[in-house]
């Protein structure tokens, strides 16, 4: 192994056993040095989330021949947190990757995300990082078309130069054949309406799923939704200043 | 009860046995009809996760007396998911509020917040919302000198014109005494170091608990960090579009 090959850090959060990452594995191992720190259960829908009621385990996984591997108790963000700062150390990685996701991430699902919360805390880091995500949900979706686009946003994010402080938020619309290539997008707007489904346990206690559906509000051609509708691979940048800087006017009238 | 009083939503994430959400019930109870949604154990740091891997549990709770309140076991975002989807249905709140945390939620610690992720799950929904936090993490905190600015803030917040899908993350300074006043802020840029305890437990298996130091990177006398310094109540107003507009052309020259 040369000395010089880009470190890569690669999570998920579906966990460490889904062909997602497998797949994402697959196709950037000959791109550099590859570690993965992943969940040993699926943490889909985790956010931002970290452990700090519970303590975390972290163990040498198996799971994914060849590659230096850890399989962890906690969070996608933990995942990352325990890699930077327990299992890499000095070793400071030229890029974290995370997914590919068994399921869109794109519009505000990027706010549930566990796959990209991983990616926005490489980010903070300061780690140009990317979530990647197909929009299938089947746990044994073939990831195959996207290799291709994988290996060219991962090859010219190595070679740089990548914004600072960002996380690309990467989908990949489920159409197999004809992707129409990248367009660089914002968020689209866009909301979940939840249902709970109310069932009863054999106690007759009351317990409820969330489920719901996904509506997108936002028509702009400039969109994530948009690109992906027409085929194309959807990448937007992400930031975590979450400031509404446009608002601060109105607000400061309303409240001082 | 009047029927037009204004029904304020409280959440928060430390749990609603917690000193902080009892303070903030208590100090608007008389300013709207008071439903509680709130975790039935500390979610803190959960971020904006959901619970989909689970089903969730929803009580009645006689914690808050007096005041329409239901415990839920799943995260801060599910309790407002919970409330408006099953327990309000029709009933739209004018205010969704969070807290009062007991502890820091300024600058980056925004995106970890459970107390915060409430606050934009409303913003979300398009209602009003406020996260309050206290910056002291004692159980028995002592809130009642935030009293007088929650009361002003809850206020001008039901007459408005509050912007539109924005929770504001309120966060108030320790000193119990000479409060400043309030001040409209960005997000600090700021990081937490972490460090991980390897601990072993009794049968010699490693475990890690998460723990870590906040270093404020950025001096900007416009941040939520400088206002608590000076004492006052830092305001950010938050937005849930995650994209770094300033990076797209970037990214588009990298990628395209």
């Amino acid at each position: 192994m040369k000395k010089d090959r880009p470190l890569i850090l690669i999570s998920n959060d579906d966990g460490i056993f889904a062909k997602g990452i497998a797949s994402l594995v697959d196709f950037v191992r000959d791109l550099g040095e590859i570690v993965v720190v992943a969940p040993s259960f699926p943490q889909s829908g985790m956010g931002h989330a970290i452990t700090i009621h519970e303590h975390i385990r972290l163990d040498k996984s198996t799971l994914i021949p060849g590659v230096e591997a850890y399989e962890c108790s906690g969070t996608p963000v933990d995942c990352v947190k325990l890699a930077k700062h327990f299992i890499l150390k000095d070793r400071k990685p030229a890029l974290v990757l995370s997914g590919i996701n068994h399921g869109s991430n794109s519009s505000v699902s990027v706010i549930y995300s566990g796959t990209m919360s991983a990616a926005i805390e490489g980010a903070m880091e300061g780690i140009p990082s990317i979530g990647f995500s197909l929009c299938d949900y089947d746990h044994n979706a073939d990831f195959e078309h996207c290799r291709e686009i994988v290996r060219k946003i991962v090859s010219r994010s190595l070679d740089g130069p990548f914004p600072d402080h960002t996380a690309l938020n990467v989908n990949f619309p489920m159409a197999k054949t004809g992707l129409k290539g990248i367009r660089i997008c914002r968020q689209a707007r866009a909301r979940w309406q939840e249902e709970f489904e109310n069932r009863k346990d054999p106690r007759g206690r009351d317990y409820f799923w969330l489920s719901g559906n996904f509506t997108n509000l936002d028509h702009g051609s400039d969109t994530d939704e948009a690109a992906l509708s027409e085929g194309f691979v959807s990448v937007v940048p992400c930031h975590f200043d979450l400031t509404s800087y446009q608002s601060i006017p109105e607000v400061e009238k309303m409240l001082l």
